[in-house]
């Protein structure tokens, strides 16, 4: 057990490892410690079991063969693969798709990898998103170009806000514009707490939420998932284009040379195995607790707004912007009452600059200052709720109290 | 405890992790899950610790700064980001700088991206090894091409055969040509085996084994030291020219983005940590095993060459060649045995294709079929030599006594 008694409501940045999960990766640290490439009998009865994680990823994703399935060490890589071999793939079969869109508010693995393809000569169109944090369609619709475009990289839903994008639908325009463009998504947040279903055709109808049958690529992180940092997944549906990113061995078929992350690999199946049933109870239950933390602060604090709140959100996000505050001194009282939450996103903080999801929605300067992300996860108790609420409310107060940008007296914003 | 009873001499693809190793692995998995990037006091505590396991590491390599260390997910990866790396930082400060040196008989890791850069436009010299493995030092000298060359890559010792390449010289001869290009060194299967000082001033004096004075870049990996696949090191020494291979979000200082995986890295920094001391003691066990396995082996069979027997090789490998007999089915014998090497590398197992070290060192076809490699750690004992004795004999006997390719009256291979 961990040492610290906190309630942790940052699931978005990494959640705890499942402690059936745990057990697993102990297995085959412990016991199993060959190279799967190897030629003896331990290793290739390894080399099996590899298999068998495999085919229950691609089970768990609805993908239609386990061959479709890459291991590699996180989100981060995945999303870099997706991009850099995609795109040296595509390259090679039409030297004139040069062209990549994203979108404004994607993690820092996509929006970095496009600006290091911008800096190398290619072309990106920046898809903006609406004030609830919705991606602007009709400039998404606009930006695709037959012929020219490689790929499009779109995230499931935002890390920050978990506003969902409707990638049903984006990914049946992008396919009915240019079939040959590469559709990949940033599945992270999602992966476990969405329905996500790569294989399913959905025949024109975008209805279903998690049909994924126009996405060729999917990207997903085990440390979001209850499995462990360190180990990650890249779908890649058969036929699309793509090369190895990192190079070197034969390992993933020639896709991802390295040798294998047997145990993490194992961790991550078991993870995604234990959540194969029972999506939408755990979801409902997530989305009860969140919408009890989100209608408790909005009663008890003035000038709060919660971010993306006119859009559809994943179960487990809130985020929420306070007038009138320091963020980071917030921070620091929450921390001390054990409460853990982020501001911005884990994957930037450290950096002073204003959260470029916040901006790309217009949130006003004012309410740019101080915003928080509570995150939670299937562990996620109604004690911890309870903690936060109470931490959160008598926080934003107390500095509020001293703040030279709130007028307590008016209770309100000093403009 | 494994449930194989094997006989394990194939270190050099893979090691057993160390059991203290495990041991840590689990406790931050089960209990220091945190993002250490959140800003939180747990969080920020597993991020001081991080810092402390990163010193560790610096002080085994004898790196002067601790942020001269980066983790990565494996050696593989180190070596991708320490190539694609530090070309692409090399060609911004300079773009004549097109031209890579490195050798014929380098990891895959090495080799693909060399490959992919000759794709790319980019000019590679391969330097070449004698009959003993050993490099040609006239070929390297001529390689160097001042102004124009970005970066040397060599391997301090070579994963099939053992031979040990004079890093020292090497280097230094880099560095007095042109003090502007990168040498890199492929570490993987010396670390904690030989000496390794990355911040000795040698003085120009290359006598002393393992005084890296002038490396720039070195990469590593767990799971050849006791710690699990899934977790490497690249040293880049300040003032290197590096740009981060996978980019994304500010993690190792921006030269690795991705969440870090904290429990591996702590167990890389344990399995370091518990070999510091009695590097010669162990070094000269495994020696004396390898010699008595090497003289059984040349005693009792006929037809059989130790290859990279004329140069310096590390403590615990072993490759020989057999004459008259196919490596596959006497490695099948081993198996049932229960004697785990291996034929060529785990890497390019799977592949018919000769080891393209043995036929850079220009072993001749006969024996090229059936090329045995036994690698040893600090974890073997004298039995398995015996066993591994007992089973090769054994095996060889029984596949020549029936192999087309040999003479069983003249007990010589058929020419």
């Amino acid at each position: 057990m961990s040492n610290y008694n906190v309630a942790y409501l940052d699931n978005n940045a990494t959640t705890k490892v499942a402690p059936e999960v745990v057990d697993t990766i102990r297995q085959y640290l412990a016991d199993e410690y060959w190279n799967p490439s190897s030629m003896y009998e331990p290793a290739l009865a390894l080399a099996r079991k590899l298999d068998e994680a495999r085919r229950d990823v691609a089970d768990a994703l609805g993908a239609a063969y386990p061959d479709e399935i890459i291991f590699t060490s996180c989100a981060t890589e995945s999303n870099n693969a997706a991009l850099f071999g995609g795109l040296r793939a595509a390259l090679k079969a039409d030297p004139k798709r040069r062209h990549i869109v994203t979108s404004k508010v994607e993690h820092p693995a996509i929006i970095e990898v496009c600006r290091r393809l911008e800096k190398d000569g290619y072309d990106v169109s920046w898809i903006g998103v609406g004030k609830d944090g919705q991606i602007n369609l009709r400039e998404f619709v606009q930006a695709i170009r037959p012929g020219e475009t490689a790929i499009v990289s779109i995230m499931h839903a935002n890390n920050e806000t978990g506003v969902i994008f409707p990638i049903e639908k984006l990914s049946r325009i992008v396919k009915q514009t240019d079939r040959k463009i590469i559709f990949h998504v940033d599945a992270t947040q999602t992966t476990t707490k969405l329905p996500i279903n790569l294989s399913l055709d959905s025949k024109g109808n975008d209805a279903t939420p998690g049909a994924f049958a126009y996405v060729d690529m999917l990207s997903f992180s085990g440390h979001k998932i209850h499995a462990p940092k360190g180990v990650g997944v890249l779908y890649v549906k058969r036929g699309t284009p793509f090369e190895s990113f990192m190079v070197g061995g034969h390992q993933e078929r020639g896709r991802r040379a390295g040798t294998e992350n047997v145990p993490y690999i194992m961790g991550l199946a078991r993870a995604l195995t234990l959540e194969k049933d029972g999506l939408e109870r755990r979801a409902a239950k997530m989305a009860a607790q969140r919408d009890r933390l989100q209608k408790a602060l909005e009663e008890r604090l003035s000038w709060i707004v919660v971010n993306g709140k006119g859009a559809p959100r994943t179960p487990n996000t809130l985020n929420v912007a306070v007038y009138g505050a320091e963020g980071e001194a917030i921070l620091a009282l929450m921390s001390d009452k054990g409460v853990c939450v982020s501001s911005g996103s884990a994957c930037t903080s450290g950096s002073l600059e204003p959260s470029h999801v916040l901006t790309a929605m217009g949130v006003p300067a004012g309410a740019l200052q101080g915003n928080f992300r509570f995150s939670l996860s299937r562990y996620t108790t109604d004690e911890e709720i309870d903690r936060a609420i109470e931490a959160f409310v008598e926080s934003v107060n107390t500095i509020r109290a001293t703040s030279s940008k709130w007028d307590s007296k008016k209770s309100e914003p000093i403009a």
